[in-house]
This record gives structure tokens, sequence and C-alpha cells, in this order.
């Protein structure tokens, strides 16, 4: 499945070989990452927020207050470049020049857009919840009127897009490979702590499955 | 010890009880971080971008490609934002309005610089290797001066900066604490794997301390 042909913007420029336009490696990186950066221009400076995102088709969301300066940046229809990277491990050669990072990154551009309507809004961050702790929405307090209209929740459409991978041992030039040092990858990636319940917590009451 | 003075861009308007302007808080996230994310305006529009960083004193440093977008948004003194995340956990409360996520954030305000100087770059490049790899760098091929030419490094003063953390079990409204779900932290870290070497690593040659 292909994304309209890459833009200006989109196209990978630095290691093209990494780069990939596929949809679903795309929706993978999104789906896989917990959390993107989303940058903005504010009076002309880049901004740059670390925020929780989610996809639901080629829509990917993120939420915050109300009060926010994503808010003020894109109630007018601003454009953001929204980043989520996963790192997969550090790459060491032989040379400093190619010591590198495997990872799995994706970039979309666009124009954020809030969503207005109540149930939109319900059901967007329904599928927030959902898509982290399967069966946790149902069990929840229900929100209420007043909290769905503090949250905001932005979206935009996965369209103009690229994702870039590097997933390889290191790439040392052919007359290194013999220099006597370690290299190789060392493996990095997000592990599950043991669960914390707080002060509230009744017998029986147990975290979601698979913490 | 203390920054200067918010400026208007980093003052904390969202949650500033999460907020520090602490130097030493500011560069112990900084240092724990691997990556950060560098947003750039290029023709009006925020382009974020992942990347590694490491500091030094009172600057950051990040590097790229001299034939990157990076160098065009910097060569002429262009503003960055440079923000670096840690995820420490989700946070689950008894209410959707009150899950969040405990973390360490950053966010440097600037104006990015390129090292010109040979040496600059030298002393720049061995610091971010042993950053990471306590006396890696005498123990690799020495760069040569095509290597240091090709590398961009880039970096700006920690000035504008602030720092925003959670680290606190949910919030929940005192009405909901009865609700019958299980609240509390699930935490998150980024974990080390098994040493990967690859196909040229000969016996005697090992991973570096604590791999």
């Amino acid at each position: 499945m292909a994304t309209p042909a890459p833009s200006n913007f989109t196209r990978i420029r630095r290691m093209p070989a990494r780069g990939s336009y596929d949809r679903d490696v795309i929706y993978a990186i999104l789906d896989a990452a917990p959390i993107c950066h989303v940058g903005h221009v504010i009076d002309g400076r880049p901004v740059v927020i670390p925020t929780t995102h989610w996809r639901h088709g080629d829509r990917v969301y993120w939420h915050g207050s109300a009060a926010s300066r994503m808010l003020e940046a894109n109630a007018g229809g601003g454009e953001v470049c929204l980043t989520a990277t996963l790192i997969d491990g550090w790459v060491l050669a032989r040379s400093g020049f190619h010591h590198s990072v495997n990872y799995r990154s994706v970039m979309c551009f666009g124009v954020g857009q809030a969503l207005r309507e109540r149930d939109e809004k319900l059901e967007a961050l329904t599928g927030f919840v959902e898509r982290l702790f399967p069966g946790r929405w149902s069990q929840l307090r229900p929100p209420t009127e007043k909290e769905l209209k503090a949250t905001l929740v932005l979206w935009m459409p996965i369209e103009e897009a690229s994702a870039k991978i590097r997933a390889a041992p290191p790439a040392d030039d052919p007359e290194d490979t013999g220099w006597p040092v370690w290299a190789g990858v060392l493996p990095l990636a997000l592990a599950r702590g043991t669960p914390e319940p707080d002060a509230f917590v009744q017998p029986g009451q147990t975290p979601p499955e698979g913490w």
C-alpha cells in the first residue's frame, strides 16, 4: 500500500536507502511508539512538544489541554510535524564515524485539526485508551461533559509521511574490519517494569493483561 | 543552580508545578536521554528530526551529515528547539481524563551553531562517544580528515531551557478512588539487550562494560 508520491518535504534526502513511504511500515511504527514529538511554529520559532498519540485508520491523533500552546498553534490550522521514534540499539563500529543507532522513525507533516463534536471526541479518546489497554475504557468512570470540553483532541491525515529505519550491524569500511575492537549492536528496548498499584487499589483489582 | 529567568518561550504554562528551571535537573535529563528531537523551521514549516545528542558543560551538542537539512536550517543561524524525553511509565487512573504518563523532558531553545574548527570538532566527537562508552574513543580507528569534514557538529548554549517531570501515582478525583478498577503506574524503562557482535569480532574482543 503506497502513500501518494513524496512531496519535497517528505522526500528522504539523507540515507534514502533507509526510507520508506509504505503505509503499513508507517502505521506499524506509529502504533509501536509510545509517544511522539510534535513540532509547531509559534511566533516564527520552532516548538517541539512530547505527547502521546494514537492512530485510527489513516489519521494520527494526539491530545492535550484545551488551554495549551498546541491549541494556540493549531486552532488556526497551523502546520505541524509529528515525529515518532523508537530506539532499537546502539551501533558500535570500529571507527567513530560509522557509529550509529538502530531505530524506527516516522515523520508526518500536515495541518493539525481539532475535533469539535462531543461524540467524535469521545470516540477518539476511547480509541486512545483501548489502543494501549484493550478492554479498559468500559471499566473506567465514564467521562463527564466538563472533562470532554477540557480535552483537546487533534488529528491530521497520514498523507505527507515517511518512515526511516536502520536495523543492521555496523557498516565499517572494509579496511577497518580487522581493527582490534569489539563492534556490533547493543540492543535497547522499552521494557515493562513491575506494576505499582496506588493507595486505593482493592484486593482482586489487577493491572492490565501482560503487566 | 538556576538558569536565567524564564523567557516567554520557556515559561512552563501547562502544569507549572511539574516544571523546573534548575540547571542540574535539566542536565541530568539531557544526560540520561539517549536521543532528542530537534525542531527547525524550514520554509516556514516545522521539521522535527530525531538525533543523538550529548552535553558538555552548558552546551548541548548534536551532529549530522554536512549534507543534511539540519545544516541548511542552521548554517544561517536558524532557531531550533531541542526536546529530549524519557518515558518512565503509564499512569492509569480510574477515569480516562486522569490517565497520564510519567516522564522527564527538557526543552532547549536557541540558535544552532556549527563547529568550524577541526580540533573543536574532534574534541566534541570524542566527548560524544565517551559519554556513552567511556574509554572507547582511544580504541577506535582514528578519524580521517575527510570524515571530520563530512561530519557536522552543531551546538547551542543551554540558556533558554526548562525541564518538566511527572513522577507520581495517578491523581484521581477524590470521589473516584473507590471506583472498582486497578489504578497505579505501569513502569517503562529503556532496557539493555544482549550484545550482538558483528561478523568480524575476534576472540577476546568484548562489548563495553555493563553490556
